[in-house]
């Protein structure tokens, strides 16, 4: 006899679950049940509907060929009993029955199940703030949070928005919105925005999005929505300031949706997702769970943790379906932690962990680079790219890379995400065989150069300090010797303006006397990238100076004001 | 007392030795000898010159900021002293100096070193035919070479044009001759152009050329350059054909340039290039040598072969610096075989094995994968990639990938690399955490869907045949039961007309009487990527028919002519 199999959620892992379900038992009874409206929603597309790159709201539930993912599709194509705007309200693990209401006309159900998914997402935060509830205070999680953000964009109605939170879908329906013509303030509590970024980089992402036109304050929260007739007209900040605004956007998070699962008494972990196990099984052995209501292991850091991103929840899904079936077979290790974000014409990626992560987490012994190139050689249209590795110095593992610029960071994040998965250390990088021709990228690809440089610092060849911690000397009233080796010429279009002197790179050996004459004293040595300014680290380390460092990535990878 | 250094060679390999051992040796002398004109040329450019990417040339010896690679810059900027136009015509390793001779005034010299490396490069082959000294036949290896092209190109001189190869610099050159209005044929003598491509990839490819208006012929050699006044004016292929044309370019390969080396007495390999250890040291411990000059390990296969690549080239002379100033300390151990060329608006890429070479190299138990999907979702402008995966049976490791399509090739190629490299398994590679955005890739990446179509045929979950396998059975008389799957207006538009029978996947449960009433009569099935192919196929499974297969890839991987 063929078994019922039960999914409760039909975003993201659930009709994944299904749709593999189906593939390995043709002949079961499969039911899903959404709470929602639609089904296979793809809310990562939402930001781009809003922002106007396509305004068919039904590509967000179509097929590859057309094909609108609604109850009527999955019954014909895929023999699959879809219901929607349902919400299973308990699970009732002695009867194996799940009870239902529909939502829209109050009928309850009952609903047996041989194996049940549980796959119901996450909620968008909403800080129990006064005014909350106010007309045009809203988050972007919902289909109709979609459509009632792109009408009030396309009515003309908005003149001015707030985006609460400086995250992904904060950043996101930044550039929506911005490029709708709305004057946009992006708030958010942390120093920074994208936190996956470390400090640094991420404000070489705040000053793309200010030179969009945008606004961008960190490090304060919001305190306040400010209403009138019902209908918000501005966001007050935890220091006072009042900023006027027809729309406020929430993106501060989610908070995975367990209630139902621990309603059963099913196991909850420490940062309230579903417990399960590697082949995505609950404490009860015919209850599975996927997607942003569980926690899952961080590859990395060996931590639970909820992952809410689509693509993990396709693949938890995709394993949960084949266990569910066959019994447990297959496993979902984890994940590495990766995140990319288009912002403008800028791009923003991460993979496994932070410098500021890995710190958190107490890795003591943690060793960087950081390296700025062009993305392709200069006559195929260079574009730069920044990379920044964080690597265990005493494995010489790396534990994670960021990558941000206009170039293409999208392979290069990959790249690191393959490196982190295969555990690769830095001197398995230096040498990698990458496609190379000139559309795609230098002759030595910039992850790859990136790795050299901190094969460099592992061999002990380059001492480095980032462009941060030469900020914090000049801020503490520290006075290195800062030597730019730039030619003149760049040095009257960009400089940084912090004191330093310009000797070019080529004048170098011929000015000695220009040099300090304790050779103890400290150097900071750089050019646009610090690839001449490592070769002339090179040659004052052969003079006899004992203190010299490379500002690396070079005057590219300042993220302050600059004096030009 | 510091060290002389001498490195024969100045364009790849050998200014990155130099470079890279001045940075390691900032006192030490460094002279490099160029035979050519030119240093530091970018000669992967050069097609992307001809075509009118660019149109100054010196920008192929520009540094990222626009400083000119000249002997000047070298010795200014990095105080190494380059001879240009001059050859080295001996080595006398038992008195460790190098003879030399200025190409334009004769004159001879002497240098000692005390390390040398030899990065000597390669030359283009040119077969020994009638008339291959006719004016307008020529290579695409030197600046020279490329001059003339854009000459003849801009000065409109140039109606049709005969390409002889049809590899990466053929195909590229191709494209940079189309572009410019010229009528081009492409002759391979191989069955297939990009031999580093299975052939039914390598259709595509072909197809999508001659979708640009350029003629392809493969299979067949070429006999004589015709001419007429000293100047080109015909091809004559092996066939007896003669194509009209007034410039012919040869692009069948290259040949090492080790006879510098072997009139010295190093060990030369079978392949024709210097032998070196994974130093990068010849078999005379002062002497090093890099680039297309030499012999390095396959990683994959192990063996011993000439890989004349610029990013290899690279990477080789860094290694070697590192050694001959230090001693032996770092190691290239070599590399797996990835290439990549853009053609139009399509890209063709590959790394590690191809089925073919997987074939010809002797593994019998290898299992492969073809997926074709769009590279992002449909509302963020989705383009198809096709990809093909090939594994070991036994270890289940991966041992090639390639990919075509006008989506992002580069990114999937790089991320093949790397699991190659890391010697990942189909098991390792199906819950990657890659970086997922709406603007970069679909929830699950091609590159992962492609390995959960390896991994369903692992597990027996899957049964799949070739678009050409399908091809040879329909060509042999056999007439197996073909499905499609898709629904009647995707029929309409395009469709394959093999004999196949048209039963939608959404009809197929209720329309069990059109399916063959013998059980284990042989199915084939697909769709227009097989995802509802392979749906089907699960059904099929289901009712008890013992023979069915899916045609991987769909009707996109199809390279033959389709009747619609």
């Amino acid at each position: 006899m063929s078994k019922t199999y039960v999914i409760v959620g039909g975003s993201a892992a659930g009709p994944k679950t299904a749709a593999k379900i189906r593939r390995m038992a043709p002949e079961a009874e499969i039911i899903m049940i959404q709470k929602g409206k639609f089904l296979s929603m793809a809310s990562c597309g939402f930001p781009y509907f809003v922002g106007g790159v396509f305004d068919d709201p039904n590509q967000l539930i179509a097929t590859p060929t057309g094909a609108q993912r609604n109850p009527q599709f999955f019954s014909d194509v895929k023999n699959i009993k879809a219901l929607t705007s349902t919400e299973v309200t308990a699970i009732d693990r002695e009867k194996k029955v799940v009870h239902m209401r529909n939502l829209e006309t109050g009928e309850e159900g009952v609903q047996h199940y041989d194996r049940l998914m549980i796959a119901t997402g996450a909620t968008a935060i909403m800080p129990n703030l006064p005014g909350k509830d106010l007309e045009g205070v809203t988050t972007l999680q919902s289909m109709e949070d979609a459509i009632y953000l792109k009408e009030r964009l396309t009515s003309g109605s908005l003149k001015k928005a707030v985006i609460v939170g400086g995250g992904l879908i904060g950043i996101e329906t930044c550039e929506a919105l911005q490029l709708g013509g709305v004057q946009i303030t992006v708030v958010e509590m942390l120093d920074q925005v994208l936190s996956f970024l470390d400090w640094e980089m991420a404000k070489h992402v705040e000053n793309h999005i200010r030179s969009k036109g945008s606004e961008v304050i960190t490090g304060c929260g919001v305190t306040e929505f400010l209403g009138k007739d019902g209908k918000v007209i501005g966001v007050k900040l935890a220091d006072g300031r009042v900023l006027d605004c027809d729309l406020a956007v929430v993106a501060i998070g989610v908070r995975p949706n367990s209630g139902l699962a621990k309603a059963a008494g099913l196991e909850i972990g420490s940062c309230g997702g579903i417990k399960v196990n590697t082949f995505m099984q609950t404490s009860d052995r015919d209850i599975y769970a996927g997607g942003d209501c569980v926690e899952v292991t961080n590859l990395v850091t060996h931590q639970k943790m909820t992952w809410p991103m689509g693509d993990a929840a396709n693949l938890e899904g995709r394993v949960a379906a084949q266990n569910m079936v066959l019994g447990n077979n297959v496993e979902y290790d984890g994940f590495i932690g990766t995140g990319i974000c288009k912002v403008f014409d800028y791009v923003a990626g991460s993979t496994g962990l932070s410098e500021k992560q890995a710190k958190r987490l107490g890795y003591c012994n943690i060793m960087t680079a950081v390296q700025a190139a062009p993305d392709r050689p200069g006559f195929m249209g260079a574009r730069p790219v920044i990379i920044k590795l964080v690597a265990d110095r005493t494995t010489c593992r790396l534990l994670g890379m960021q990558a941000i610029g206009t170039g293409d960071v999208s392979k290069r994040i990959a790249i690191g995400a393959m490196a982190i998965h295969a555990k690769m250390r830095v001197f398995d990088l230096v040498n990698l065989d990458l496609p190379y021709a000139p559309p795609f990228s230098p002759a030595i690809d910039n992850f790859i150069i990136a790795a050299h440089v901190l094969q460099n610092k592992c061999l002990g060849r380059m001492e480095g300090i980032s462009s941060l911690d030469v900020k914090a000397k000049l801020d503490a009233g520290e006075v290195p010797f800062l030597l730019d080796v730039r030619s003149p010429e760049e040095f009257m279009q960009m400089r940084l303006g912090i004191g330093e002197v310009l000797i070019p790179q080529e004048k170098l050996r011929f000015s000695r006397d220009k040099l300090p004459k304790d050779k103890d004293k400290e150097i900071i040595v750089f050019c646009k990238i610090s690839l001449r300014g490592y070769e002339a680290y090179c040659f004052l380390k052969s003079w006899g100076y004992t203190n010299v460092r490379v500002m690396e990535g070079g005057i590219l990878s300042w993220p302050f004001p600059r004096e030009k």
